[in-house]
């Protein structure tokens, strides 16, 4: 990891996993790969991301309205208290509100279980031009399905394979997928629950059945690991994100969010009327 | 106008439409009443105001999650360039995007013609702890069409008894409705045309069925006034908010919300769990 992330040219090469055999052990959730030299200098280097995701996100959606099909979809996985919602607000809050399309998922309602567990993901998907963010997602299906072994391993594996073939169809039909495991250590998991113990601006963001989940810590360590091999495909690889730093969290997402939207190459589509005839009509009086 | 504005105590005192009779002939669109000093005075002003409506945001959504059946809806309405869009930015961008539902309504689909004209309006609803924002909304379905007379009279009468009756069935169940007329003049909306055809970058804005619509300017400030008169009730005033200077469409539709959530007199809920046992269950080494 160390060695990658110094040879690595971008955030997205330092985080990123490649198909195969994989392990979340060899991952420092301290780290903080290619970040700016202090934590200050991230936080002006963010600003600076922020304004480029604005701009880009209007080019995105201005195409959009003129037929191009290309979206975005940024997935956010992690335990409880790893940071999704942080990354909604500091990170997601950086572009127009109208361009994009937040979805959290929580326990399936009765009518969501009634279907296949992609159902209620599909009615999620962003729309051409939009950014959307998946605060959990399908892998919550394979993951605490597995952590509480309520689905075989057959069925485990039917469902990598559903997932593997619908994120292939998502790319394939002009979506730009980023997933990132928010990944935190169990200490910084505890010092952050004892923090919304501590502040009641806090108190609603607690469950005590997040501390029943927290007991199978390395269920889902494990969980986590084998559904990021399982799914880490040429097409829509996973990024791990170190996470216990907050500021570095949020940098690494806006700059994994940019080089995705950076490399769509957008440009403002050119104008589909006649100019002078359109200016022509608004001399005075008119 | 002038006088009210000069005796008025807050921003939507200022604004306010009072019941019965109704021009928008005594409303001055470059008006700029209560604002700060200056604009910039008005910008601080309203990065101050966004703080708190971040934080007000926060709490609405925490109450939310407890059963708290309270929202709020921000309507936007005005015509074409009228600034809809730059609030949706520049105010509602101010809070976390998670808290946010924003619906832009365009022309009717064709399933959306085979329902009553508040079938899809019900259906964008902010829940229960949102912030909704409707840019456009069922006040299209009494201007529109009864500009290019697609409705007689009494079919407009009744539309309007419908909305009435729609708004107070809101307001009665925990919503906020906040109704903004963005008010241009003739003379802003040429500047604003003119300016997205000198910008690349604003072409795609630009549509010319714009300018068709603009030979009707009359006849839509007429429907506008009517619309306004008939639907400005006890339970969901209409604001008229001059919108020639954008820093002050933003510093004043910022305070008119502020001003709504802060008429909540929110707090965090209470722990609903036993503090001391969920924090002995962190002791290490757990």
């Amino acid at each position: 990891m160390t060695k990658r992330a110094s040879t690595a040219r971008s955030v997205r090469e330092a985080l990123q996993v490649a198909e195969g055999p994989f392990t979340l052990l060899g991952y420092d959730p301290a780290g903080t790969p290619l970040a700016p030299g202090s934590k200050s200098k991230a936080a002006k280097d963010l600003a600076r991301t922020g304004k480029v995701l604005a701009e880009q996100q209007v080019m995105l959606y201005a195409n959009g309205t003129t037929g191009d099909q290309r979206r975005v979809l940024l997935v956010l996985q992690g335990t409880d208290t790893s940071g999704k919602d942080g990354v909604v607000s500091h990170v997601v809050g950086q572009v127009g509100p109208a361009g994009v399309r937040i979805t959290s998922f929580r326990r399936p309602t009765a009518e969501e279980r009634a279907h296949h567990f992609l159902w209620r993901v599909r009615r999620a998907l962003p729309a051409a031009g939009i950014i959307g963010v998946f605060n959990r997602s399908h892998y919550e299906d394979v993951l605490v399905t597995r952590v509480h072994e309520s689905i075989d391993d057959a069925a485990w594996a039917e469902r990598i394979a559903d997932i593997n073939a619908f994120e292939r169809e998502l790319t394939e039909s002009g979506t730009v997928l980023i997933k990132c495991f928010l990944h935190i250590s169990y200490a910084e998991q505890r010092k952050r629950l004892l923090a919304r113990l501590d502040d009641p601006a806090k108190y609603w963001k607690f469950n005590p059945a997040d501390l029943d989940e927290r007991a199978y810590w390395a269920d889902y360590q494990s969980a986590y690991a084998a559904a990021i091999a399982a799914t880490s495909t040429e097409w829509a690889p996973w990024h791990i994100v170190p996470s216990d730093a907050k500021w570095y969290r949020n940098w690494a997402i806006s700059q994994l969010l940019c080089d995705g939207l950076l490399g769509l190459k957008l440009s403002y589509p050119p104008a589909d009327f006649d100019i002078e005839a359109a200016r022509a009509r608004l001399q005075p009086p008119f």
